[in-house]
């Protein structure tokens, strides 16, 4: 992490050995990255920053719509800087037979190749799966949809909010007296990108034994559903609908925000032994005794009249007073952060998370890594994200061999 | 996928072979699991369903606290079982010397270790990253924590809301005039835990290398502010801070749930070709070119009054009709569903998204794989969640050795 260096302008001498300095992880693992927009791009941000030389292939002129998304610095969206950080980007006409063919000669070559496509758009290009692994058996190949590759909504579009709302998951997040509520982030797409992610290393994993590539399906649907496990290990085996709890936990209290002088606060107390401190903590010593409070089952029953006495002792101070008061006691406890207070913060610079880098048109960015650290190959940015194009003679001299004239050739014919 | 065998009622007959049937893309990885409750379970329960073998490390007479939550079937905690499917139970006292001595030997022949303790909870125990990657240089030693092993909140205790709160997560949530609101599922350890899998799938990939494990350190604020990537490309590049917008999207409209006449209907219109064909859907062609409407930006500034327009259409018609006509324009478009609604559906059981299982004292049980489809090596569940220390006596004799009388004296002596 941390890696400040001035990595812009390789523009026309890249060469091909790619994937920036040595070190991370997954160093020397090729992937092509056929990905726009949000999941795909995601996923193969993370490989990028653990070690991997990812190839984006963009549509030829326009690129990833991402990259047209506001705000905008230096001409590029910022939104598509994020998330295309430490790839290279070549652009093709994948309408044009020539195009297509590139793509498979550099399949040829790749470890993995990754698309978010919809279902069937893959097969009718000619670079679905079955053409790619005859071309090279070893092809990891990971498709990322809404719904899947087969099922009864394979081919339906989903953004987001649709995968977020058909889950369940909106319809538990919430207040009671409101109405189902979108996670403010799309969790949809980052979720269904982080599955690809693992899908992919087990799938290398698998080849490192057998030789032989895989088609890894993951549909966002599919992610959001199987992470639900609180609401599910309720209603599978008892059949009660799980509800809207606002920011209480379903079954444990006191764990919420509640109003303190200048604001809300967070406390979360999830043991027996914490709540008898925390009643001392707010002047009510021994009330882990009183029978309505006596058990987590309990307070949940009576929360209200818990909260009566938590507020009382809250709202007559600040947060931060609050925070430090139960920290002192080991009670976990904070505040509620903005998402630049969250930025500016000791724990963020401390943790690396965000760097800054050098960008050919939009000068001094900010990047955000992938946020796991790896003490023996360390996972950071190895480049900024690509102009549109950047790397498109590099990699075509550099990977399939073509001289300047059958790239100008190409070029002249409008398929790079 | 889709494994509905009965798996049942090993206890005793155990063999060190591990891991089930053959065929999982992690199949010959060996895992030795010391978490318990969410983050650590979930990441592990990734990688048992991707066919490596865990051998879950549990309290002598309590285990796991997850066994303990309610709703209960069969006595086990019904989130427990969900969690730990497809591993296997060993019962140690990690307070006592020959307590840890097995679990040092047991690292010694595993491949990866995942613990969630309070950072610097294992090195107090003899358990830590320093004292085991001695012993077996190859290991991969997964740490996930609230803050992570160092910076100034490392030993911070963080239950899922405060990194929720933290984050900034929260403060994005929700409605403008409304609260923060936390995402209705622990999002925070979830996260943690897929990022560990995706951080130990990458130090595996490593070593097959260098032969050298490393540490590999997540942390749930790291890892759920680094995926804000829609509020982090606007307040890092502009310097505003992102707000609450309910369940419209921050930068594109129409894109929220409406209004229809029987309940909320979201609809997702991305591009300036679907917004025409929608408007001429909704009896208002050529909308598109209405100065108020005629681009992203445009609408999303004008929304109060396209949202009139669109629930005049959606207030008169039912969320299945709304989402019929649409769909048949290929409009992005869907119901919200409860989790009821979500499991219960086609899309669900065609995607093998519950399977079954024979637990011994829960009997007929349903469990939730994990979501990724591989074609050549299928992720599976190969057993049912352990009995508390179902697996103590046939892992110590088949990995460690011990014969009958040895496990007998350890028995006795309150370390097993």
């Amino acid at each position: 992490m941390g890696n400040n260096g001035n990595h812009g302008g390789n523009h026309g001498t890249e060469r091909e050995t790619g994937g920036g300095p040595a070190g991370g992880a997954l160093a020397g693992i090729r992937i092509l990255d056929l990905t726009r927009m949000l999941s795909g791009p995601f996923c193969t941000a993370l490989l990028a920053d653990a070690g991997a030389e990812v190839i984006k292939i963009e549509a030829r002129g326009t690129g990833d719509d991402a990259r047209h998304f506001a705000p905008r610095q230096g001409g590029e969206g910022t939104y598509f800087m994020l998330l295309n950080r430490g790839k290279r980007s070549v652009t093709l006409d994948l309408k044009s037979p020539r195009g297509r063919d590139i793509v498979r000669d550099l399949a040829r070559g790749a470890d993995v190749l990754v698309e978010n496509f919809r279902p069937g758009a893959a097969d009718r290009l000619g670079i679905g799966y079955d053409a790619m692994s005859a071309l090279n058996p070893g092809l990891v190949y990971a498709s990322i949809s809404g719904f899947g590759q087969d099922g009864p909504m394979a081919g339906v579009a989903a953004y987001d909010i649709i995968a977020q709302a058909m889950s369940g998951l909106m319809s538990i997040t919430g207040f009671p007296d409101g109405p189902p509520t979108r996670v403010g982030e799309s969790m949809g797409d980052i979720i269904a990108g982080l599955y690809g992610a693992f899908g992919i290393l087990a799938a290398l994993q698998a080849r490192a034994h057998s030789g032989r590539g895989q088609h890894v399906d993951v549909a966002m649907f599919d992610s959001m559903f199987s992470l639900l496990v609180t609401p599910l290990s309720q209603y599978l085996f008892t059949g009660e609908e799980p509800r809207r709890v606002g920011n209480r936990h379903p079954v444990s209290t006191p764990f919420d925000a509640y109003r303190a002088g200048d604001g809300l606060v967070i406390i979360a107390v999830a043991n027996e032994r914490l709540f008898a401190r925390f009643a001392a903590c707010i002047g009510h010593p021994g009330l882990e005794a009183d029978g309505r409070f006596s058990s987590d089952e309990r307070r949940t029953r009576n929360e209200p009249a818990l909260r009566a006495l938590i507020e009382e002792w809250t709202g007559a101070r600040s947060v931060a007073e609050v925070v430090e008061t139960l920290g002192r006691e080991g009670i976990p406890s904070s505040p509620i952060w903005t998402v630049p207070e969250a930025a500016n913060s000791a724990q963020v610079a401390a943790r690396g998370l965000i760097t800054r880098f050098h960008h050919p048109t939009a000068g001094e960015i900010p990047l955000v890594p992938q946020p796991v650290r790896f003490s023996g190959t360390p996972a950071a940015v190895r480049r900024p994200p690509p102009l549109l194009g950047e790397h498109t003679d590099a990699i075509l001299a550099g990977l399939l061999g073509l001289d300047d004239a059958a790239i100008a050739a190409l070029r002249d014919d409008g398929v790079i």
